[in-house]
């Protein structure tokens, strides 16, 4: 195997935020940096055609899911991930620790690991730290993750043992991985509390990954809360190596990330709501292209955005194939609000190259406030 | 409204096959060619821009389902068809007889039209030939059908009957056109009864229309007696103009067609079958791609095959995808299954105007035969 090299390059900073490249063995990725998520080794309803040309660099997928359909071990005998769903620019695979303990039947956890029942079939599953690093180097995505154990945000007594876990079995994950052309990253777990989350951001960063995840984020708790919990991170964690903030999420949560330092994101919410007929707007906003009053309406979803659908179709064809059931819908929604946060997170990175990030913020909440949209809290 | 001309033009013959181009406001249109369905005002599962991709000159829409939902009128408002669906070639409407006949509940046929309840949602609706035309001409297709009634090609009262309705409905549809950007196709019926069809092909061919269409048939005849008819039709149709042979069909029916007399095809087919799990190839086998022998399979579709689909995804992808009820299964079997026909009507047709259709036919069914896929009968 090649050994390939991963570097980050700190391009430019402003604040917290940061400007930045990951150089990857597929290729290099500017941050900051939204993933569309492709579950089950495709971003549901898109091409990777379609990903490219909305602008897409990084996507990434579950090693939960693949684990159990179509298994890692097929996917490695069909020259690996990227080459078996056809994406030959960077991908992610998650650790699958956040399905087990979403998705998964009748868990049972110990210190070596965890037994579940599949979702899909109900056979007994075992995912351990050693099992999750195995399974991510058969699918071989560039940036991969640590075995992690997750607890609701402020359940203290069990985020205090599943952060021991996900600790130890950090080191394991270290210990176990075999591939040089991956980079394996950390994740810091602690819930909403400010003790905890310093001392596994102190834990982790002391360990040799080549990255940091901040996970147990955006799964309930406040955006201040969320706020906080960033900014204490922030501070301990090293500079020179890229942050990747788990499941995140909305045009602000993509902003307050990046205000306090994150790197790269990822959110199943563009293709999801895409999937429920309604197109997200730059500034937060949502249209539900059911209603009626779209029914005639010969505009585009948003007049300034240059994707594909906005380019094309009006908002009276996406109601038609919402009213039709016609699948090409969720392809156009899709293609719309993954172009609109990729776009966004773009647009940010360049404001922090060219140091106008702060006329930038006071713009788009200007625009946000005179269209009526409410900030998130 | 702008005077547009259609005209025809015959580039070569071989034997009873025909190689053309037939001008539309739209863009010229190379025949033989096969026209994808757009039922609902979108080819199910593609974008305009795949479509163009994989090679398609002409879509066909159903005028029965537009009026239904959403509404000829409001795709008038919208601009028309092609600007609805973003469609800028060249578009093919049918006039909703056959949809009245198979979908509509409690038809009730008199002379002057027929009574119905919508499919959708129960309402009673009513269609005449005078209807037909004025929404066809709100949905604006380049070209467009007269209003038939459709009838069982055994029974011969009724397609007797079925028959002096389409006859009596086909000259008022002509008295009732208006717009000259749009072509005017009479339609033959007559069932499998050659008396009825030279009937029928000879008063249709009498009427001033810009093309002509060959109706009821691969409704459950044979393909002998579909051949039959189609030979007797092609003796009376005048050379000079396009003859269009409706919902047809699999690769031989297109062979077939072609080898008597006809340009123009359309078939949900291709995008059924997709819908269905099912890959078709050029020498009319198919892949049920469900099947587990596909499990491990790195091989694409078809080998030979260029499509965005067999260039870049296995039959172990696909499959995988349709166990995981991904929609995007159904996208890129679209893709293959459109190409694969479009490819093959082009091929002939470059056959023809090199006069090598005979070599052609030759080898191919020499292939169908060592690949053991039997003749369709």
């Amino acid at each position: 195997m090649t050994v390939q090299s991963f570097s980050f390059e700190l391009q430019n900073r402003q604040g917290r935020a940061r400007a930045g490249i990951f150089h990857t063995p597929h290729g290099d990725l500017p941050t900051p940096v939204f993933a569309p998520v492709g579950t089950q080794a495709t971003v549901k309803a898109i091409t990777p055609a379609q990903l490219t040309d909305l602008g897409a660099n990084l996507i990434l997928s579950n090693t939960y899911h693949l684990y159990l359909r179509p298994g890692d071990e097929l996917i490695a005998d069909m020259g690996g991930l990227h080459h078996f769903m056809n994406w030959q620019r960077p991908i992610l695979t998650d650790s699958g620790g956040f399905q087990v303990f979403s998705l998964a039947e009748k868990r049972s956890i110990d210190d070596d690991g965890v037994t579940f029942k599949s979702h899909i079939d109900g056979s007994i599953k075992r995912l351990t730290p050693e099992k999750a690093i195995r399974i991510q180097e058969h699918l071989g995505a560039d940036i991969i993750m640590v075995f992690d154990e997750c607890a609701s945000p402020y359940d203290r007594t069990h985020i205090e043992q599943a952060m021991q876990h996900t600790h130890s079995w950090a080191e394991r994950c270290l210990d176990t991985k075999s591939r040089n052309d991956q980079a394996l990253f950390g994740i810091i777990q602690g819930g909403i509390f400010p003790d905890l989350r310093e001392q596994s951001a102190r834990f982790i960063t002391g360990l040799d990954f080549i990255g940091n995840a901040i996970g147990g984020l955006s799964v309930g708790e406040t955006k201040a809360e969320m706020q906080t919990v960033l900014e204490i991170i922030d501070d301990i964690l090293p500079e020179e190596k890229p942050r990747y903030l788990m499941g995140v999420g909305t045009p602000e949560d993509l902003i307050n990330g990046v205000l306090r330092g994150v790197d790269i994101f990822d959110c199943v919410l563009p293709t999801r709501l895409a999937r429920h007929n309604a197109a997200m707007t730059w500034q937060g906003g949502r249209l539900n292209l059911v209603n009626s009053s779209y029914t005639r309406d010969p505009l585009p979803i948003d007049g300034d955005c240059q994707c594909y659908t906005c380019q094309h179709f009006s908002r009276a064809y996406l109601r038609h194939l919402i009213m039709a059931r016609e699948m090409l819908v969720a392809t156009l929604l899709s293609i719309h609000n993954l172009y609109t946060l990729i776009q966004l997170v773009q647009y940010i990175r360049q404001a922090i190259i060219d140091e106008r990030l702060d006329i930038f913020l006071q713009e788009y909440y200007q625009i946000k406030e005179s269209m009526g949209i409410a900030p998130e809290i």
